[in-house]
């Protein structure tokens, strides 16, 4: 009993009082000041550190990063479709084996303290079911250290490509968390019929559904009217994600903000990188709205792009930053989407900071919420379930 | 002799070939594989790491931060205004000092590898002259360490507040290195007035300029156009910058690049923060016409805003980022900004990588230079002069 129980001494939950956090069976027994550590449990000194939530990475492409693997100099051109076409020929060519570099990955997420990670997973008539079989391998290594979701995700089209269907259904069958989707005009060319197949796929299987929505200005507007359609007809509120959504950064703001009032309605999450070189939805306008967002670093080191290092704490910053937030309110509602906006999103359960919630836990040496996200320090230790998983920044598992 | 010679071995001077690189009196000597460090010279190993010359902080504000102070939560509301009025009044209250604070701000830049600085240092009415003597204290305490450039800025606006030209021209007798402006109709109402002003002082004293200019649209066009006729007017091509400049980024491409082409003409720099939720001048657009951009920090951890770190190498990637930069070529041409471009907006001697350049160098452990602005990890060593000044991330000098 005693082996699996650990006081946190001297811990300030979300920066507030300095406390003692008694941890047993993987779940938070106790928050109070001045417990004792029972004989011959473990105790661990927080020196008043900020204690959150693991990290929610609520967006990302765990099958696809470089990492590890030496630096590649950028090869696509500037078209989605070129960095697509680019990658499904570059993976032959380099070897970007998807459990080995999902392994990478995850535990570099780990050692920045994100105790879940919501991944998108190519399937193609290409790789097939490589992606998903190397990305269940390691959410299988890494079960009881990081939770993984994954997406079924139709990178390549889906109508477009006859027989992704059928690997999508597959992999839905063989666990699969969640029914992805693509830019339904601009992608497949046949909105209805590629929303229709996701919704039905997500009904047939009882998942949810994650789309990924490029598309700019009324094209995108028209596609977040064809998804709420879908969400309301098949009553999925609360389980559809619009990942990035630009179109509800339009100049329109009238229009973006009757969307808006629209996704709120269907209870329908935004995920979103807080892409700096493109409009984006405004922070404000969803948190006004009642709609939940949530962040991810999306593809990182990858042939997509070369920035990115799985920190969710540096991407609450990027968040800050390109929402103009500047008071520690708002800088702490950034935070906020990156662990409890995430955690809604991902749906998980006993999430957060209070007694019987699941011990997934951060310790960040800072002052306040807001100055742990503004300069995202090393993370001093990272709890998953009670337990001690990465330490001064790195897991404590090594990767391949 | 000897004494002043250090080799540096195993360096890679812009991610290259491996060589060795002789410092002699404060100046690169000899780069050649293979030398022979003179009996009693110093040798230092550098391990393959990149070999960058001196990053350039080519706008920010020294008298401001409150680094080392504690953690303040934001107080100024959304306003241009606000944020002046708030900054005045915090100011006294908070005791913020000019001496001590930008101490603090240089020597972390100095750990970060920024060997050279261009600071705008408020003189108004309220404050009078303490911003300027407490950061001239500074440049002299840190002289040899790190070239600082003060501009001397009506933060307050210059007409509106009677008494401010009187502070700028003691400013300039002085020693202040740059005239300042800041949007010359919104804040002083009176654009003929305030740059004239501005050109006057600049051609009284024989300094160059830097005007912020926030002014959007084409209210900012009009306010690029004063500046350039005036420019032309007194002859001061390669002597003026615009800092900020978001008007640039304004929605009428055809009027913003032919904007960018009279810039270019009339040889005048742009300085840029990349911010992320405004529109701001491309790094292409300006590259394309022959514009040199810098980059800078702007405030860090001040009564604007909360973020900065004053790592021009993570500036970098903020710039890459705000730009789209994926390839290898463009994020190098943001590293060229944070380096080559600001070196030439602060028109400093002998700057660079060759023999007979200045010896003011940094250490990036790296594979490539891209790799080393996406991951931008701490800089091994910095050198000024030849003389080592920061190790492992962190300036050999302490902070107040
Ligand atoms: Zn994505
Ligand atoms: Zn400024």
């Amino acid at each position: 009993m005693a082996k699996e129980t650990l006081l946190l001494r001297n811990v300030r939950p979300q920066g507030g009082e300095t406390v003692d956090v008694l941890i047993r069976d993987g779940h938070i027994a106790r928050i109070a000041a001045d417990q004792h550590a029972a004989p011959g449990a473990q105790s661990i000194d927080g020196e008043n550190a900020i204690l959150l939530p693991g990290l929610v990475e609520a967006h990302t492409h765990l099958d696809k990063t470089l990492l590890g693997m030496g630096w590649r100099p950028h090869q696509a051109g500037p078209t989605l479709k070129d960095k697509i076409d680019t990658e499904r020929h570059l993976r032959r060519e380099w070897d970007i084996d998807p459990h080995r570099q999902s392994m990478r990955q995850a535990l570099l997420s780990l050692g920045h303290g994100s105790t879940a990670i919501r991944s998108h997973v190519d399937m193609d008539t290409d790789c097939g079911m490589e992606g998903f079989e190397g990305v269940s391998r390691t959410r299988e290594a890494l079960a009881g250290l990081i939770d993984i979701q994954i997406v079924a995700f139709p990178q390549s089209g889906l109508l477009v490509r006859p027989g992704t269907l059928e690997l999508m259904d597959q992999a839905l069958r063989d666990g699969a968390d969640v029914v992805g989707g693509l830019d339904p005009c601009s992608m497949d060319r046949d909105p209805k019929g590629h929303l229709d197949m996701v919704f039905e796929l997500a009904e047939r299987y009882g998942k949810p559904v994650d789309i990924h929505l490029h598309e700019p200005g009324e094209l995108g507007a028209f596609s977040i009217e064809l998804i709420t359609e879908r969400c309301r007809a098949h009553a999925m509120q609360g389980r559809v994600t619009i990942s990035h959504a630009f179109c509800l950064g339009m100049p329109d703001r009238a229009r973006a903000l009757s969307l808006i009032d629209d996704l709120a309605e269907a209870h329908i999450h935004i995920a979103t990188v807080a892409t700096p070189f493109r409009p984006v939805p405004l922070a404000d306008d969803l948190r006004a709205a009642g709609v939940t967002l949530c962040a991810g670093s999306d593809g990182i080191r990858d042939c997509w792009g070369p920035y990115g290092n799985a920190d969710m704490l540096e991407r609450a910053m990027h968040l800050g930053l390109r929402n103009n937030f500047r008071r520690d309110e708002d800088v702490e509602h950034a935070l906020w989407c990156c662990t409890y906006g995430g955690a809604e999103v991902m749906n998980l359960e006993n999430y957060g900071l209070t007694e019987g919630c699941r011990a997934d836990l951060v310790l960040v040496g800072a002052e306040t919420p807001a100055h742990a996200v503004v300069t995202h320090p090393p993370r001093k230790l990272v709890l998953k379930g009670g337990r001690i998983v990465a330490e001064n920044g790195c897991a404590l598992r090594d990767a391949p």
